[in-house]
């Protein structure tokens, strides 16, 4: 939704940048990972990308790409870090800590100023899609996030689970309430094939269970395995090197899925 | 640590009674469902027992016991919802929504007010073991939590992914600096049995992985296996009904850990 608040905060990013907004409600469900797959699949296909994580409480995305340090200063902004394969630039507070398990032990409207800050006092120059990883839960961050930032759209993450199902709706909801429209869902850890036989695992109880975010009518752009080689490589900070299938696909589908909602709009 | 804000909540709370925070960090290794076993352990041997769902934008704790109201309220107290096989005492915000999937979209410092009277409002008399689930991050309500709740101590969970110990070691780190004890780690979803070869799958990686809290040097209470049976269980609101060994060993690991603590203070 286009609003002074929106717009003013929009002056201070490139012209014609793609801002998604990668949600869920739910922690642990995956949105940095789908962030950090989203933002590869995006620079293989040589757009310019960069990563604004938005969990400062969390942070995920540093140690997934192996940076840790953001770069000197340009001017008066903030230079993101660059990652050594693609060159997606990224800022997180934790390239600001001293120590990465430094907690940063603050009250709500402080985290979100900060938030604000990664887009005012950081050089996006030359950006053409900015994704912003964003935390779990309705409260400071999400809020700021949705009525500040000039998101073309959000990418929703769920894992097939009711429980969580029923909390991710929580986040559709919100995003409605503040107008911010929804692009699509990414199922994540939807199952996994055993290593040892080959046999596909439903790692939340047997049988075909609903589409957990199903009520919501909006379009599942991809469905992710679970995939143990994938957490090995965020563990080490080589998830730019990841090669498989549906994670080539997602350019496709969420740019399709945006240019489609934005035709309607 | 008991100051005078820490005294000031202590008096709504029944005398006698040991307060476990049930902590993490990182959102979606299992806090909610640690919580809700601890819980179920607790009650099985005949304590009485209350759960405090203090995760007030992403609330699992309905969901996995199926109680979907709070009670009446007692005089000028709210009653907390009781479980049909244990009796456990919960208070959710969401057993307060009209609907389940309607969002919280609040502030940090509302939403730590309501923490609050999550204590002061509510009815815990008899409860001997009052578990609180914290939310992810190192924000607003485990800030006000470890300031102003009278904590016996903390149970820190961890899933045995490097990312994930970073982002542990942050809450751990918190815990420190406001001085709140850690009673020990609970390690969970470690790994999967394949129900098709009965071959154990490590989820995060292959190989012997560091224990990723391991340099806390705190005592791990339990290593609990991702079960997709388990799941199922919550998502249908019989989590009291599930049965398994590591479980019941629970109860001793906790209470030994928590008197050994007292011990030394």
């Amino acid at each position: 939704m286009a609003t002074d608040e929106t717009l003013s905060l929009a002056a201070h990013l490139p012209e014609g940048v793609r801002c998604l907004g990668v949600l869920s409600g739910k922690g642990g469900v995956g949105k940095s990972l789908v962030t950090a797959l989203l933002a590869v699949a995006f620079a293989r296909k040589a757009h310019s990308v960069g990563i604004l994580d938005a969990d400062l409480t969390g942070p995920s995305i540093p140690r997934m790409f192996g940076v840790r340090r953001a770069e000197a200063a340009i001017g008066e902004r903030l230079a993101p870090a660059r990652t050594s394969h693609l060159g997606i630039r990224i800022m997180s507070l934790n390239l600001l800590m001293e120590r990465e398990d430094d907690p940063v032990i603050w009250r709500g409207p402080l985290v979100a100023k900060t938030v604000e800050q990664f887009v005012t006092d950081v050089d996006w120059a030359g950006v053409r899609y900015l994704f912003v990883d964003l935390p779990p839960g309705t409260s400071d961050v999400p809020l700021t996030v949705m009525q500040r930032l000039p998101l073309n759209g959000l990418i929703v993450v769920y894992s097939p689970q009711d429980l969580v199902g029923m909390i991710v709706r929580k986040a559709i909801r919100m995003a409605a309430l503040l107008k911010t429209p929804v692009v699509g869902l990414i199922e994540n850890m939807a199952h996994l094939v055993c290593p040892h036989c080959g046999e596909r695992i439903d790692l939340f109880g047997a049988g075909e269970k609903p589409n957990a975010a199903g009520t919501s009518g909006l379009p599942v752009l991809a469905s992710l395995a679970l995939d143990p080689k994938l957490s090995a490589l965020c563990d080490t900070g080589e998830v730019e090197t990841y090669d498989s299938n549906p994670f080539d696909d997602l350019v496709l589908a969420v740019s399709s899925a945006l240019e489609a909602r934005e035709a309607r709009a």
